[in-house]
């Protein structure tokens, strides 16, 4: 097998845990690499680190799989799904989980979600790629789902000379599924929603809105297929309406107010949140309950600052539409967006907007999806809700 | 009214709303004050900053409680108690809630526990505990309680010149009460419990260990009157010990056990979690979850590092007896403590037990206690949910 042996100055980083290891921090390689094959990982002093797979055309060469001598072969990969279960079913996620979130399952580049007894795959690194059998194999001896599928359509595939492609992994099935979430029902578009079909990181924070919308006039901004929306007329909204520039997006959220017969409640509109939000705190109208749920405005570090100018933007223009006393619900999706940076956003668009917050609810994502310390990708969702008064 | 000058260079803090005035941050004051008595406070260029109640015995020289030119009477504390209440009605606080969480509801110095029919008041200012009989006037005109207590058997309140003293601000009654939380019946005992008798500020977090402990051998420590204990029971624990240095507790303990017919699974030792602990794990035991909930081991900014000392230790022998992939549950109840540092503390605890964590649940107080950023006492409880691997 082909040994990587790190640099002395290697980062504490790798020691205490983080499985990803930069071109940069490897003092030499031993033979000819493979691309996506396993090797092995020594410290400077020859102590083994661990072992993973390579891939010398990414920019994380090595990405670990274990910290102990074992064989990576299918019996492993059945090992970690396994364990990875084994977890939900303890926290208490069974129905639909994140079965798999990459490096905090110790599955670096691999995302597997369960919907009921459909599952949705992805492999975003060569390395994990190459295992997609066993990987399957696996899912179909622990679970024997009614489908698999892939949905590898992902640019951040080709940074590791991966096509784009989306399919089948199992017997074909028709694609649109359904899913129970706290008491409601959801289309599930797995060949072409969103990411892997269904938002499930925000399972326990659709929750988190109950009280709050009961008789409440809502608003929600960036609605995607209604779940949130619909959530807050199955508490007990008064009136709901959803936004998304998207009319593939509102017409599913309609078709999902229509499966739970909230239809009569909630009502959703394809329109620019941004623009209509500012036109609507200039008309004076007013909400019980306003939530904001913008995608991550940014995807690279050097964009923060702009990230954070939508952020603030879009927070200060739902906090106008606030009645004195209502609510706000904010998240944010992207982990370059500290939780710290993102209150201190919010705390900016209050101070614009003349309004006194006081935080009401601050969680991350849904615990099927655990947090490592020290892994920043690991704690990227930020949920928040604040009452909001005038100053 | 008595004026108050600030100085020039005032911390923003009081113009972003921190409601304290330190003495050196004053100027001028116009006239003889009468300790206790409402005072308005003025910026240097003379525009109102708010109205207030002042006492020169104390550190914290005026407290605001307002920003507004109103008059500070009985129907401004009505007032105030009528928004408190309906804040907690929104957010699904009702039955037994904080009713005033002092800064956060605009009432410094001042904390309100509702259980059920029953109130429990501390005034821990000489400018609010002035102000008693309108507080207990206006409980008695929105709630019709069936008794009002007050737990002012605090040191604090020395600092502010006033004796400590317990007693009823109603007819008398029982004092001890039962309260339900979670499907769960509790003693109260508003007399002679800690604080207020009470903790409601973990309620949501006991709520949260609900999956964990199912089937699972619990210790629990510093158990206190076993309500962590008998949440663990109720959520389907196959056994549940807990430890408290008192008693006294462990007696209260032993009665809410036999309250919700538990007994026979939970049961506590009057011993020091600090040595057991120790001495446990030395001794190999295991368990599938083990709680731990500390007191605040300090409540000075120049004892931090003792706290930290405290943490750090409990939670490495805590950690030491949780069996491979089970949960380690632990708060912190200092805002001393910030969050981060707690998150360090525990970090540092795992690498000395070499130990691999994974973050399930981390939040704050139940959101009766809402949070003000900016005012850091009113974040102050950690709660902390990891899952526990050997390295």
């Amino acid at each position: 097998m082909i040994k990587v042996i790190l640099k002395k100055k290697i980062a504490p980083r790798i020691a205490n845990g983080h499985p990803w290891i930069f071109a940069n921090e490897v003092d030499k390689i031993s033979g000819e690499v493979t691309p996506g094959e396993i090797v092995d990982v020594f410290y400077a002093d020859e102590k083994f680190a661990g072992r993973g797979y390579i891939n010398p055309k990414s920019q994380i060469l090595v990405r670990l799989l274990t910290r102990k001598k074992e064989d990576i072969n299918e019996q492993f990969f059945y090992n970690r799904l396994l364990d990875a279960w084994n977890y939900r079913q303890k926290i208490g996620y069974t129905e639909n989980c994140r079965l798999i979130f990459g490096e905090a399952d110790g599955m670096p580049a691999l995302i597997i979600d369960k919907f009921n007894d459909y599952f949705v795959i992805q492999t975003l690194a060569l390395g994990i790629d190459q295992w997609k059998p066993a990987i399957v194999q696996a899912l179909e001896k622990i679970f024997k789902p009614r489908g698999i599928y892939e949905r590898n359509d992902v640019p951040v595939r080709e940074l590791e000379g991966l096509p784009q492609q989306k399919g089948f992994l199992s017997a074909p099935f028709p694609t649109e599924i359904t899913i129970r979430e706290n008491g409601l029902q959801f289309y599930v578009d797995i060949e072409n929603g969103q990411k892997t079909g269904y938002f499930l990181d925000q399972q326990d924070n659709r929750r988190a809105i109950q009280h709050i919308v009961k008789g409440a006039d809502v608003l929600g901004a960036f609605t995607y297929t209604g779940t949130f929306e619909l959530h807050a007329a199955h508490y007990g909204a008064k009136s709901v309406l959803g936004l998304d520039i998207s009319a593939n997006a509102v017409a599913q959220a309609t078709r999902n107010a229509q499966l739970n017969g909230l239809d009569k409640i909630a009502r959703f509109e394809a329109v620019n949140a941004f623009d209509v939000l500012k036109q609507w705190a200039k008309d004076g109208r007013q909400y019980d309950v306003v939530m904001l749920d913008p995608p991550a405005f940014t995807k690279s570090r050097e964009n923060i600052q702009k990230a954070i100018t939508g952020y603030k933007e879009i927070n200060l223009r739902g906090m106008k539409l606030v009645k004195n006393g209502g609510f706000l619900v904010t998240s944010s999706c992207t982990n370059l967006v500290h939780p710290e940076l993102f209150l201190q956003t919010i705390d900016m668009a209050a101070k614009d907007a003349r309004k006194r917050i006081r935080q009401v609810t601050f969680q991350a994502q849904a615990s099927d999806h655990p947090i490592i310390w020290g892994m920043e990708n690991t704690n990227y969702l930020k949920f928040l809700i604040v009452e909001v008064t005038d100053r």
